[in-house]
């Protein structure tokens, strides 16, 4: 039995995300089929990250067993030969047995980009969300420095179908950063619960557009509680961004 | 009568080109349905070129009347809510009735993006070409400068099923640049003969793989034949870019 780790980028338009639905294609079944097909084996991925739909990631990490002993670059080869051009295996490495795509990770950052003007050029209606009203960039970035810290984000989460065990993580950076009429929101944290980024980025544009304060974060956080005044940023603008290890 | 001078950006992915076919939906269909619901006129939308299925627009330019007056920042928003996200009015501007979309440019600029490594991003899967076999971007350079100037590009064209007035065209700067994994082809003309920017990029991709030497591209123009050494590109990796008036 040989451990690999693979790092993958996927374009997640037309994905019920990453985890097995049974409304709709996924990643890890994608990547489920195709190992399949190759190796004649029934093998599990398992994912760093559950994705939600419409979600993209730059670079996701998973990991599988095989009996059969393949070559890191015959799989890659093999598997980007088979899977469909959304979904593209980057690097495939062997590792210790020991090693889990999401129990090992230690930090991830997502990114969340926003086209800020009247027309979104059609080459990235599928990257970015649209806001046409001006944002305040100033304010998104005095708003975002509040919730930099260890912090129980539960009123930046939605509430999944599990028990998690804990809702404290820690944000370790987070920056607005707007290039033209791009503006990207770059946040690094130990973890992330369930839709805290896109909570985070839908909070951040509201203060953009002036419908919230920017004092609010602090008041918001300390209340612990998911309300309608944060709202959940669409996912196209949404990228899993990278994985350290 | 107002004549109406629109630029618009197109994601030609899903569209059978810019020209009406019987066989599936075109730009300039998607535009004259979203007039006529605009405006309940009958109107023909003249475009600058016949790009191909498949082929993309950064800057493309069309002209169309109206018997209704409508202020050009009122045509372009309400355009863009009926218009499919792939199609984007830039900007519209009423001009002179004489002014013509085809007939008025001076010079066209084409774009050719080839990502030329093992892996394609998913993101540029619909906007660039993929060749794996890695190219000799001096050589291309070398071939491509062959030919600007004026010549008969009949050997660097598909035949249409059309007659044409002259297959005499003026290259005016061809640039084979490249940055990281990506190569763009930049070329600028008076107009350009059918399917002749795939055809120049077909010869100087077979001339970066070395299957064709660099010294072949005078041979060929003068043959005014175009033969099978000389390959169609395919379309996902072409954009107008820009034209001048």
């Amino acid at each position: 039995m040989q451990r690999y780790k693979i790092t993958i980028s996927y374009d997640g338009s037309s994905f019920n995300g990453w985890q097995l639905q049974p409304n709709g294609p996924s990643i890890q079944e994608e990547l489920e089929k195709v190992l399949a097909r190759l190796t004649g084996e029934t093998v599990r991925v398992h994912g760093s990250s559950r994705t939600d739909s419409g979600v993209h990631a730059r670079k996701y990490v998973a990991h599988f067993d095989l009996q059969s002993r393949m070559k890191p670059s015959e799989l890659r080869k093999g598997m980007n030969a088979l899977l469909p051009s959304e979904i593209r295996i980057l690097q495939v490495n062997t590792v210790a047995n020991k090693f889990h795509a999401r129990f090992n990770a230690v930090e991830k950052e997502y990114r969340y980009f926003i086209w800020n003007s009247e027309v979104l050029p059609p080459f990235l209606r599928l990257y970015r969300t649209h806001i046409t009203k001006p944002l305040d960039v100033k304010a998104m970035q005095v708003a975002g420095k509040q919730l930099v810290g260890k912090h129980d984000f539960s009123a930046f989460s939605a509430n999944p179908d599990r028990k998690i065990e804990s809702t404290v993580r820690e944000i370790k950076e987070l920056k607005v950063c707007k290039r033209g009429s791009e503006i990207v929101i770059i946040i690094r944290a130990d973890g992330f619960l369930y839709r805290m980024v896109r909570s985070i980025a839908g909070y951040l544009i509201r203060v953009g557009t002036g419908e919230l304060d920017v004092s609010t974060a602090h008041k918001i956080l300390f209340s612990r509680n998911r309300t309608a005044v944060v709202p959940t940023a669409p996912p196209q603008g949404l990228f899993l961004w990278n994985i350290k290890y």
